[in-house]
């Protein structure tokens, strides 16, 4: 990460910084967005290795690069992210950030941790070598998320404790999720906080308030990325809570929560993408999108900076990072101006960012699907089918009732599988959905929250068998099939969540799925993230888990005909 | 520190929080004040533990205090302090401080390293225990502090990793003063630097300025509290130095650093007193009087109190402190208002101070003086006097030159000696000094920045070996002696620099001093603080170690007469 620290390397920065030898690299005429004293300055920076030497009147270096009065704003970090949400494995999602000018992230591997525990876990730490992109991690807390479903993995308090002990890359615990668990005292739970003590504790408790939102803070939680109104924000904040602005895909909270921020609070509000996809990275990118919506909608420059760099850095006691300043990290970014951020070049470790790295192919774990497979369930007169009813831009679902004669009159109905994939119990479970549009084919993936089992909905319950087969074929993945044909794929043999391959090749084929989708009849705009929130069983109201329908207010699974 | 993080502990005050069970104290009706978004709320504080478990409305608890609208602030952090400067052991320091509204300090222990070294600053860290106050330490990175006096004691890099391993108290590399050492990349200085990789680096460096700041700031080096003007702490500042304003017993910074403070870059200041008596520790706080004193001079008071708790609590990582919050550690101040700060109570782990601790006696070293002492030179017609002319608030002296003649009928001339008394090689040497005032007797102190070796001024050279005998009696300490009597001590049996009296004996005791000073005739107010510095051989221009007469600007020993 900061790998230059040895007496020689600083020595030679220090000398650099005194202008007694030459530096690295000399960039002139920049304007220095100073996060310290809220200032933008006219300087010309000097590095030397990975580091920036000095500010101010330099002359002489190896490199010197005329920057003509563009800006310069520290190296922008993303408080909160899973890496795995965006199809890519971390060295190309560092390669996707990069060029979008984020040079560090908290990363929370909790999708793969569901599929592959530990094992999944050393893969990203290992794997995030390989990149530039500085990937810190907290371990995952909930794993699995609930016991209404069947997951790859389990990661208890002894396991997160030797995780933390074995990679300092693991800043802390990953946000705990289970609150009712910490409010009630579940002893595993409060395990899995103890581990962690002296490090970072993560939250995530959306809707937070009151006496609830005291117990969970009085447990040392510090941070929440799952603020959707001013209200819920202002009272975590009041509770010491960092405040992480959600700028992601689906989840945009920024407009709602910025006229929050103000001169005596604002150390304490950060930016996070949460889950983002890859052709949202290449468009606007995971936190310089933010940056810049923030400033479009009236907040000074300078503190949107802040936010973006010295509060996280703080935060998650980056040291050396979030500034430009002697003696931190070379990672900065230079845009044309400081309203719309116009990204001009990216340097991070002192180099620029120049996008020729390539990942290399990686398989990882298996798709193990059941041997055999029971029949899809007939309704028979008189009995009542109970459907999951999708909306196009919500995660939650409603519960609609039809007679047996309603339920064979409806157009836009569809089969829906989960399916056991990690080789535990060959669980195979149905449903019936509603609002897809879907009219022929199937859609079928082994991305579905948290346990990332195989699911799928298809026009007729035949079609289910053929997508299940491809997916197991390329090692997990999206496919859209139809009539024994595959129409569009994105395989993701990575624990079936990512893929090794760029961001922009991940763009195309995600759109390539998207234009096969509307071919099948799809109206929703996003029916693959749509599906993956299906097999959710936290949010109302009914869900599908490998287990069975789950009804999420009754906490029970239900039948689907009764 | 924080002791209570077992589950057990923390699952009862999850309950508590969540108003399931009773808490331990509940303080009703407080006017808290709230450093995360800068607001002051109408509050009841329920205690669990030495934990706050929630803020708001509660009603039960085993002891119920009503604040009736006083206000509540959080305990203050001083983070920068020498507490071996107050003449108090830890315990005791840390009792003065506590009843002050002080509830964590980070703590260099400077003096004690060159007196003891390892084993004084084993000493500092065990008695630390015995104070409910948070007492960090940074390992001193200047023992010696030059190679022109003779210390008891050096603090190679090697014995300063050894430190950081073995305590964890120990947060980093306490303030590095030998500059020109960072600049020009000395390999030890630089070593030392090395070994605390990964922690925090002090800084301090007056009147840093230019391309050499920029060098130390290269280096890591990450705060600083010896800014004496705006424009030098503004340009600390812009390079991301926490800017550590100063009030302590001498030096007073915040009337000139305040205006520099504003809404964007608040953030980066904190408090420190560096050197405080214990007598003023007592009249007015270490921190809570710079707090009082800031808003006097027109700081919003929330700010004032942001800069005493949360900045230094952020830059010093000091987890779960610097806020009144759930889950934080139940250290805070109860204050009758936000103007003048009068205090009513504190508490500290959820107890309130009651000032009924004692500290137990304590000796540690013994002061070895040279069994010879040659004669004090005598003038010679027609030779130059040079004389060290000393200034009533300055610690810088100037040179006055005097032929025979003027020297034999100069009325306020005083003869001087620094005798080493670590039992290293005996060194005695001799200077003369103006502008004390003192006609008759002696005053002798073990207390001698920074290598603390014995020093004295008399009106007669026989004066000192009375005087150095006492000293070595009491185990060293200050003496105000004439004619074979002492006047006036102050026992200072650890170390040489300690006591483990209270801070009002030690105030009693400074006071009695004071007026046996006067007694002789001395005019300057602050005597003994003057003399502590007449051996510290970095500041100009004339200073008088065991090796001999300095002179700082031509950087090398001089001759009293030529």
């Amino acid at each position: 990460m900061r790998s230059e620290q040895n007496v020689t390397a600083v020595k030679r920065r220090i000398a650099a910084a005194h202008g007694d030898v030459a530096g690295d690299v000399l960039l002139k005429n920049a304007k220095v967005v100073n996060v310290f004293n809220g200032l933008v300055e006219d300087k010309d920076i000097l590095l030397c290795g990975d580091c920036i030497a000095g500010l101010g009147q330099y002359d002489t270096a190896e490199t010197i690069v005329d920057l003509a009065g563009a800006f310069v704003i520290p190296g922008l970090i993303d408080s909160h992210v899973h890496i795995e949400s965006s199809f890519l494995i971390p060295e190309e999602f560092g390669r996707a950030v990069l060029s979008r000018g984020t040079t560090a992230v908290i990363a929370d591997p909790h999708e793969i941790a569901n599929v592959m525990g530990t094992e999944g876990l050393d893969f990203m730490v290992e794997n995030s070598r390989r990149t530039a992109l500085d990937i810190f991690f907290m371990v995952p807390s909930s794993v699995p998320s609930t016991s209404m479903e069947t997951s790859g993995a389990v990661l208890n308090s002894n396991a997160i404790a030797e995780i933390l002990r074995k990679h300092p890359r693991c800043l802390g615990l990953g946000e705990v999720m289970n609150a009712p668990g910490v409010i009630f005292g579940d002893d595993e739970v409060l395990n899995k906080l103890s581990v962690a003590d002296g490090k970072l504790l993560d939250g995530h408790y959306p809707l937070g308030s009151g006496r609830d939102l005291m117990a969970y803070c009085a447990a040392g939680i510090a941070s929440d990325h799952e603020s959707v109104s001013r209200e819920e924000a202002a009272e975590k904040l009041a509770l010491g809570i960092m405040i992480q602005i959600r700028e992601g895909t689906s989840a945009k909270n920024l407009e709602t929560l910025l006229p929050l921020v103000n001169d005596d609070n604002w150390p304490n509000f950060c930016f996070c993408a949460d889950d983002i996809h890859a052709g949202d990275i290449l468009d606007g990118g995971d936190v310089l999108g933010a940056v810049a919506k923030a400033v479009a909608l009236g907040m000074d420059p300078v503190r949107a900076v802040q936010l973006a760099t010295l509060n996280p850095a703080r935060h998650y006691r980056l040291a050396y990072r979030g500034a430009v300043a002697p003696g931190y990290l070379a990672d900065f970014v230079v845009v044309d101006n400081l309203e719309t951020f116009p990204l001009r070049m990216v340097y991070k470790n002192g180099r620029m960012i120049t996008g020729k790295e390539t990942a290399s192919p990686v398989r990882l774990g298996q798709i193990t699907l059941p041997q055999t497979v029971p029949p899809f369930p007939q309704i028979q007169t008189g009995q009542t089918a109970r459907v999951i009813k999708v909306f196009p831009t919500e995660i939650i679902t409603e519960e609609r009732l039809y007679t047996a004669e309603a339920f064979m009159e409806h157009r836009d109905l569809q089969k829906m599988m989960v399916m056991e994939r990690h080789g535990v119990n060959g669980n195979v479970s149905y449903a019936l959905a509603e609002g897809f549009g879907l009219q022929k084919g199937c859609i079928a993936q082994t991305v579905a929250h948290d346990s990332h089992n195989l699911i799928a909905i298809a026009a007729d319950e035949k079609e289910f068998s053929f997508a299940a087969k491809v997916l197991e074929e390329i090692g997990g993945g999206i496919a859209v099939t139809c009539g024994g044909k595959v129409l569009a794929k994105l395989e993701l043999p990575v624990a079936g969540l990512m893929t090794w391959e760029s961001a922009a090749v991940v763009a195309e084929k995600e759109a390539a799925l998207n234009r096969a989708a509307r071919h099948l009849g799809v109206t929703l705009p996003r029916p693959f993230m749509t599906l993956s929130f299906l097999a959710l069983p936290v949010i109302p109201k009914l869900k599908l888990t490998d287990m069975g329908l789950f009804d999420v207010e009754q906490f029970d699974f239900v039948p689907l005909f009764f």
